[in-house]
């Protein structure tokens, strides 16, 4: 292997040696060097330059939302696990008393904080269909929204490609069926000729969700058979189990109902997103081309720092 | 007034009638248009200019760091009210049962959840100071970095200047007290020069943080009396309580001594920082020069834009 000098259990170790990552105490939360920030700057600019021809509406959400929002979105149904909501201490002097007492004593305070309205965004285009359905009707052809955000999944991990706080790049196309089937077939190919052009070993899968519990297995089979997923998977942590870093979403009409999403006509829409798990290339380039980014190949260079 | 149309206590209203943010249905948490974030794009690129001859080292952190860390920061002790701990779900099916028939009912199920190991990160550099403590004894010239990150307050308003989850840029200098209070001098003078070159009315100030409590009162006389903190302060929401857009502060040896920064010769690091609020700067600009980039002043626009 040309790459990072690592076992398939320490890519983690590799990149805290390098400097490209730095230790928090908390797995799945690292610092990042301005190289590794450097790679995801230039790698949303080549996300953002093949898309260009779509004219996507451009919008950012910050890392949270709404409770209510998030609870009506259906992600507490299928992902309880991976949630993120947000604690604060709302009490007195007295109360702050007792706090730092028990800081002081080590014991678990937490009980002093109470729930705010805010919940960590899970996944970036979550905030924008209520957004979208704010705005009227959606037009004939459809709309198209291009998101970056930061978003929390609660799997503390070994795995550098398993953050619990990474960032995520969208594009969601809103319209019929054929109009976001369309979007998504079109990024099918573009994103595997992309990630090629960068010198990674690739393969399109259907995929599942991970949805949580015994009615879970039921709900990602029945994904399966409908192919609302595929991902494009590249060895990064391991090679017999590689990773999704980017994935290809039809909704059905299950945001369009959710939100009131309709056509003049009153017709639902549909949705489909494609996801950038920017961390997870970032980490797939390091892994596959070695930890001096002036030694990666001169077409992903070029690809990167020069088009 | 030459920017946007709207009274003291409305810019809010404004910048969500001329789709510059969106409304989520919680107080200071917004959606931001494709404008906005060209602004505060734009706003980072010359921030790095004026900074590139001090080669600050970049680094980046996640939204959130990890709990001990924040802990033992002292944050708590100073803004307890401030701060966001995030708690998730590790239930059985069972207990997910009983979530979905909760939030059916319209109940509260926050109890269902646990605290994680994560807490929202309250200012950029506060995950910095561990991470460099990792990196051995600090150089006779001290260091200094460049950040950039999401932060979270819990202190839901109005005023769009006022977020819970908003962006803040940083440069954090350690080293001796004169290294680092002659960094925080440069900037008082860079930062002033800036912000007058973007056509914004300003004007420097000493300040206090708004520490917690009858306490955190002499905290703050204490904090003014010996100038550990200036503030440069823009009219943005209202006239008469202008916003700290930038803020310079002399740390002493706090996070030195917390996170044991320390010269070979075993002597105590000091440090400060320089903070700009991204939000702030941009939403200062919408309301000086109105919701049309376009017809913002020449000046103004080179600097930001074409320089």
């Amino acid at each position: 292997m040309c790459g990072l000098d690592h076992h398939d259990d320490s890519l983690l170790e590799a990149m805290l040696e390098n400097n490209l990552l730095f230790d928090s105490g908390v797995d799945g939360l690292y610092g990042r060097s301005g190289i590794f920030e450097d790679v995801i700057e230039r790698f949303e600019l080549l996300v953002r330059r093949l898309g260009a021809p779509d004219k996507a509406t451009r919008i950012h959400f910050p890392p949270g939302m709404g409770r209510k929002t998030l609870e009506k979105s259906g992600y507490l149904k299928s992902f309880p696990h991976l949630a993120g909501g947000v604690h604060s201490f709302e009490g007195s002097d007295r109360d702050h008393a007792k706090l730092l007492g028990m800081l002081e004593a080590g014991e678990d305070w937490s009980d002093l904080q109470t729930p705010t309205d805010v919940f960590l965004t899970p996944a970036a285009c979550y905030p924008l269909y209520p957004t979208v359905a704010q705005q009227g009707a959606v037009p004939d052809d459809g709309r198209l929204f291009e998101l970056s955000s930061y978003c929390f999944r609660h799997e503390p991990s070994k795995d550098p490609a398993r953050m619990q706080m990474f960032r995520m790049r969208e594009f969601v196309r809103i319209g019929t069926p054929e109009q976001v089937c369309d979007f998504r077939e079109s990024w099918l190919e573009r994103g595997k000729t992309m990630i090629e052009g960068l010198g990674l070993p690739c393969h399109l899968d259907l995929a599942s969700d991970p949805f949580f519990g015994r009615g879970g297995k039921m709900m990602a089979i029945s994904q399966r058979e409908q192919a609302l997923k595929f991902e494009l998977l590249i060895p990064v942590n391991s090679e017999e189990t590689p990773t999704a870093c980017l994935s290809f979403n039809y909704h059905q009409d299950h945001f369009g109902q959710t939100w009131g999403l309709q056509f003049e006509d009153g017709r639902t829409c549909h949705s489909a997103c494609i996801g950038f798990g920017l961390e997870r290339v970032a980490l797939a380039l390091f892994r596959h081309h070695g930890p001096d980014v002036e030694k990666w190949p001169a077409a992903t260079r070029k690809l990167l720092w020069e088009d």
